[in-house]
């Protein structure tokens, strides 16, 4: 199944089933948001997949859909986590800023700002260009409610969505942050998410090991930018939300992230955020050449099946200066 | 106005008004919930004010109130940001453990936990003595929405209840989670709110420089473990808001806390919680003599006004096995 958010003037939007081709939508029935789906899932889902085949099945169901008028899949969330499980990112990152680097042992991962997620389409606005604005394209999950002490193989079992993300940082903020030992706050702003979450199912066999076994294109005012893949996680999903959940439960409707999307052979396939490509200069050239986002800037991220049919839909906003 | 939440079986349950003696309860009249209430305050509060005035007015109005039956006041939050705002707890904390001490240019703070906050009486079920069990006796303000790049000075207008908070930490994973930067998931469970929620004129002259100029009583399986002053706030609740929202909206129900309450004098006015004796002890003698908590262990907190008249109730819960 696929789903996306259509703005209706209340906080969580409409629910809507979305055609495999991204083409079209039509209001879910039986439920009215994906938090309550969420909530309940096991009793709503096998009326929603029929309604899903009827969809799919029918190409004269439903109306058009514009993936860049929809709002977040989840516009709100209870609770985001954001996992760090790409080893060469961290690697990276550890090297270039003479931080601690990833342990084999525990995901790293810090709660971030849940209670707006924006549109793919919406401008992002913020305070200054001086706090170094950076995109970071990756995965994610949503699940329903995990109990506390839940393990890695029963969590696959929760793992109800996925999505892709752009969870943005301001780079000059979130070492001074990071040395406190509290984590962010400055630093992350709120995230925004493609328009579409789709079952597991929907990925076919790039569903791999809780992993999204795909190439996540981002493109930078026009660019490209990198197309990291996203299986190359140190820990799989199903072992971040052991993690998250081993001391709480997590809420039906708690969002997981993978953190930025990279690849050791990052030389190749580019990064997912200009930190990435910064460490990079500084490690060749010993000085980092790439600025971080002007305001007017565009960053455009989208993940594909393999064969190049949609799934997420794409992330495609600007970064403007806040009023 | 003092408002508490009683159970009704829905997650967010239905608010009340309390007496000023915390004896009489009713329900609110023309809203619901906490947080339907802080989406409308400026609408909803003067019809509020005017029940409460009742209320207080005429001793034969309103049910027995329980304080230890009630939920916490707000039950979830789409936001808890969580300070350490006391100089002296930080001081003696980066002295014992080597970390960073406090900076008065930038406070201190984590996102936390916000999709359930623990019922004042309520178990707190965890799944190990050995994380290093540890009770937090704190304040914190909640806010209705906070825009982006709001100062400390248009912050204290958004200030419209103060609560009593018991933020639990898992001492044994806490270091390991700030070595890597990122904050803490696992050593930061549930939090617990004392029943009532105050407004900040319920303080009288006590709600100073946004901060609660109140002691905190904290006692530990029936003995007193500490009576902190709540004012030396290196940081007031103001200037905590107005870092919090230097890049994000505040959205309705943010919840900012103080940290741990605590003085320079702590060898006469006690502790608000087990690792700062700890501490003391460790500067002191050398080691650490006081354990961590174990299941079974009760901790009760409550701040009264001066006078001695009730405020927020008492925090009065058991740590328990999870099962």
């Amino acid at each position: 199944m696929k789903f996306a958010t259509l703005p209706d003037g209340t906080p969580d939007g409409r629910l809507h089933l979305i055609s495999r081709d991204l083409r079209r939508a039509e209001p879910a029935q039986g439920v009215q948001t994906l938090q309550a789906l969420l909530e309940d899932w096991d009793a709503l889902a096998p009326g929603l997949q029929a309604q899903s085949d009827a969809l799919n099945a029918d190409p004269k169901r439903g109306a058009a859909f514009d993936p860049l008028a929809a709002d977040a899949p989840l516009p709100r969330a209870w609770q985001w986590l954001d996992g760090s499980a790409y080893e060469a990112h961290a690697t990276l990152m550890a090297k270039v800023f003479n931080i601690a680097g990833m342990s084999s042992e525990r995901p790293l991962m810090y709660q971030g700002m849940s209670h707006r997620f924006l549109a793919p389409g919406a401008d992002v606005p913020l305070p200054s260009e001086e706090d170094g604005i950076d995109f970071e394209g990756e995965f994610g999950v949503i699940c329903d409610a995990v109990p506390m002490g839940t393990d890695a193989a029963a969590a696959r079992g929760h793992i109800r969505l996925v999505v892709q993300i752009n969870d943005r940082s301001l780079r000059t903020v979130a070492p001074i942050e990071m040395r406190t030992g509290f984590g962010w706050i400055q630093a992350k702003p709120a995230c925004s998410m493609a328009p579409v979450a789709v079952t597991p199912d929907e990925l076919g066999e790039a569903w791999r090991d809780a992993r999204v076994d795909l190439p996540l294109a981002v493109d930078w005012n026009g660019r490209r930018f990198g197309t990291a893949e996203g299986y190359p996680m140190l820990f799989g999903f199903d072992q971040l939300i052991a993690h998250a959940a081993r001391t709480r439960d997590l809420v039906a409707g708690t969002i997981i992230g993978s953190g930025t999307v990279s690849n050791e052979d990052f030389r190749t396939v580019g990064s997912s955020c200009i930190a990435e490509r910064r460490g990079i200069e500084m490690l060749d050239d010993g000085v980092a050449r790439t600025p971080y986002m002007a305001f007017g800037d565009r960053v455009r991220m989208e993940c594909r099946l393999r064969d190049g049919s949609p799934l997420f839909g794409a992330i495609d906003q600007r970064v403007v200066q806040r009023r």
